[in-house]
């Protein structure tokens, strides 16, 4: 998969996970609540129930991990073998089995979250986090192993996305120690979005350049401005996650006024009902004082 | 900018703020104050009260920034463009382009300081800390990239401003989990100074030599003494830092005297009250209480 | 012993250290023991008493140390010289002179721990740690230069061994401030494997490859695929570690399932009984809570 | 002062202090007393009282670094100037500049010392350790300037004191956030020992080889036996402080079963008395509790 296709659905996958992470680690934020313990809707308490607790983000990564394998498989031209058979004999598509290595580690990452989090009598969210971070320990072994032998802009465009993977890698470890703390969340989530745009823009720079001529290896020029363009990610996604995160107190302060003008009651809209917003109020963790009492302010207008 | 003037001037600055910023550490590190949360002079409480509590150090940093912006771009003859339009089209002014990134952050984290202080309900200190950081992020990256294709004298010089970049960067990410204590607030004045100054010596290094002859880049003496230059500045910018802080104890000794003999009348000249002068010795900090000592024998003379 | 067997054997007894770890640390996470200071059996309380209480790690380390010292010593065709009687005298054996620095490390690491548990009036936790400790970094600084002067393959094979031993050397050092954390115990125990596997590995790579052709150093493919199967090392041995911790959980579950149908009474063929089960998961500790949760259910089933 | 004694004197004065360090904190441990606040002797409260406060550790640095400074000067045929006349003119004497860096440093940093401790008001232990771990950044950086342009045994013997003087940064600034453990002091004192060995045994690799025959930059043998021989360094310094504190409690142990026998009279050949030992005892921190098991098993003999 070393095309155009190959970096930039990847790519757009994380970024798509990385979106959905601001906007569920923006919640927990606004609302005080765990991370890692979701106040899960308790809708379908009758025969429907076990579905609404199935750990959706583990299938997700188990499905799209077996999909990526089966793919890379088919992909590679008279079957993905380990050796040919000639004297002496040499390995074959390295690249290949290293993807497939990444795959693979998707998938058990995803097994071992649905295992935890459905078939364990009770969760084990040290599994998941340790899984989580050998993973990525792994993914950045393979990312080195990948830059070794490349040159100029495409050793720049990697060894950039190695430092994305390098900071993930120390905040995954982080978490291990402190798992629920939202500055390392937001971290993690703003990590994943850089990791997901960056492989995206990877992908166009060095198989499908905007003005159809590719970039030049022996130009210092050129080498610089995959810095430069790095760092308008760094502020793109940036205001991406300040945005969403204001447009959701935006959102919950309208809401919340809604619930007020009709005495509080429980809107039948709400997916996750905020739960008792006073008392979180009154149990406020100091870092998080800026955004609850922006509730407040909100709530007693 | 790649000049003298494009060394000296950002230098200049950034030294005046860590000077600036020297001051206001060693009144907060005197008085045990938090400095996060300067206690404000709470002057003019009626029509221009809005006025003190502006961000002046945000708004310095907007229109800086804007400034730094737009020299930038009228500086450069036939403007600043991306490419050219020769076949094939080329990248032009990679260094341009870095410097007016970094003008922007500048602005941004400038706005995001005025936003958070003025104009949201209540200030996010995290906001700022954490635009702050990725800011200095996004710098080291620059400069990184800034020094790619030197060597010798000028490499020499820019891996010193790494090095001091690069201690500011886990100084600022260590900030964001204790953002109140003294010791990082110390080290990260410091570290302004040591960049603002070296900045203004790397431009008489590389610019305008004081012996009027260019420094040597294959005279290992000459490296030698880059090195050695950035050590004196070590030294020099302790000893100032460290004269700032006696002078203020001098300065607030003499003051505290003063209002002893006045039987402790609030002084009209005070742009900064020092505030209930026992209450804070009472609650002193175990780390501050040297500092205290000091004030209390003042005092009790 | 820059040979397979000087590869094989000692990876061979990290790798069966490392399991036996494994199940000593699945056990003490199981019931929430302390890993420094596991509950003696308390059998044999008369004359034999004193054989139960020594230190059997430090033995078998002092043992196998001793033997590698005299295998080392005896290997060396004229005798482990450290210099020739040539005019300029030359030093001889570089490499056999840093293993035998390395067996001697062990050894005294081992009679330390014996010195410790045993003859010390109160067992010191932190002399055996430091001395561990220090015996790693002794073992970092060698391996890196064991691998100068090579390239290629065997440089990429040691590199990832010294990763190993790097990151081994900072858990030990954070085990130092931390000692009885079962989060740095687990750690320490996948490195172990991963170091034990991966040098055997890296003797069948160097010195037997199992297509009986040597390995290319310089074939980029071959270079990655050292990179990829230690990447499925950490898989297998991962899986491995998981693997021992579920089937602890597992038997502990049936054992104390059987205990409770005979009423509690203590079962003569435990060679480590259990302990007060109740009252450990009422002092739980809240990161082990998951397990203690899951014997809890077992046990009232 | 690049030959024998300038690096065997420096050795010999690091490690002799290191020896002092190490009967100080073994006498800290052993008595659970504070490192920065020794229990003064009190001896002499007349008019000879000033005396026994003076800080002989700051002292005995700015006269050893004053001393050294004149060296310094003295030594350079023609005296110590910066430039030369010739055009273009030239630096000059690049290695004596940094040395006379280093020495002024260490002049500082004892008359801070000095002032802290004697004129200051109050002791202000946060200054001290500040300027020195200043001081050892900038020992630092000259150190990494120093070996430019080395090669070989050179190299390796100056990287290894690199290293030791990088592992003691870490341990300098780490105490600034906790300054009063035993862990760190521990290490401290160790990479002193090292420091000052190291730099012994560099005076005689690089300038009087025992063989008489100077070690071969191009010969791997030497470099590795370079790395070899700092490793039995680490073995016999790591015994050394072992030893003399395993020494410290013997001594003790004999001085408190004497003192017993006397029926604890104050010993009049005490130079610093042990202070209240059961008192002590009772007090006693989790991880020094093995020392004074040990001690109080003594007593009770």
């Amino acid at each position: 998969m070393g095309n155009f296709i190959g970096h930039v659905y990847p790519g757009l996958f994380l970024f798509l996970y990385g979106l959905h992470q601001t906007i569920v680690v923006s919640k927990a934020a606004l609302f005080n609540t765990s991370l890692l313990y979701p106040s899960s809707p308790s809708r379908g308490q009758g025969r429907w129930a076990l579905l609404w607790k199935i750990s959706y983000g583990g299938l997700l990564k188990t499905v799209t991990g077996s999909i990526l394998i089966v793919f890379e498989i088919s992909c590679v031209p008279g079957g993905l073998v380990l050796m040919n058979r000639d004297m002496p004999p040499r390995f074959m598509h390295p690249k290949e089995w290293q993807h497939l290595t990444m795959f693979i580690l998707l998938t058990l990452s995803g097994c071992v979250d649905i295992v935890s989090k459905n078939l364990l009598p009770q969760r084990s969210v040290v599994l998941e986090l340790g899984v989580r971070m050998l993973a990525f320990h792994v993914l950045l072994l393979l990312l080195l192993s990948h830059t070794q032998g490349t040159a100029g802009v495409e050793l720049q465009v990697h060894a950039l996305l190695v430092l994305v993977v390098f900071l993930l890698v120390l905040v995954l470890t982080a978490e291990l120690w402190a798992p629920d703390t939202v500055h390392l969340w937001l971290m993690e989530t703003f990590l994943f979005l850089m990791m997901g745009s960056w492989l995206m823009q990877a992908g166009f720079i060095l198989f499908k350049p905007v003005s159809s001529y590719p970039w030049q290896d022996d130009d210092i020029s050129d080498i610089m401005f995959v810095t430069t363009f790095f760092c308008w990610h760094v502020m793109v996604n940036a205001s991406c996650l300040l945005g969403i995160y204001g447009f959701s107190v935006f959102w919950y302060r309208c809401d919340s006024a809604g619930l007020k003008a009709t005495g509080f009651r429980e809107a039948p809209y709400h997916t996750s009902p905020p739960g008792p917003l006073y008392k979180l109020l009154q149990e406020e963790d100091p870092s998080e004082k800026d955004d609850q009492a922006l509730l407040l302010e909100a709530s007693s207008r």
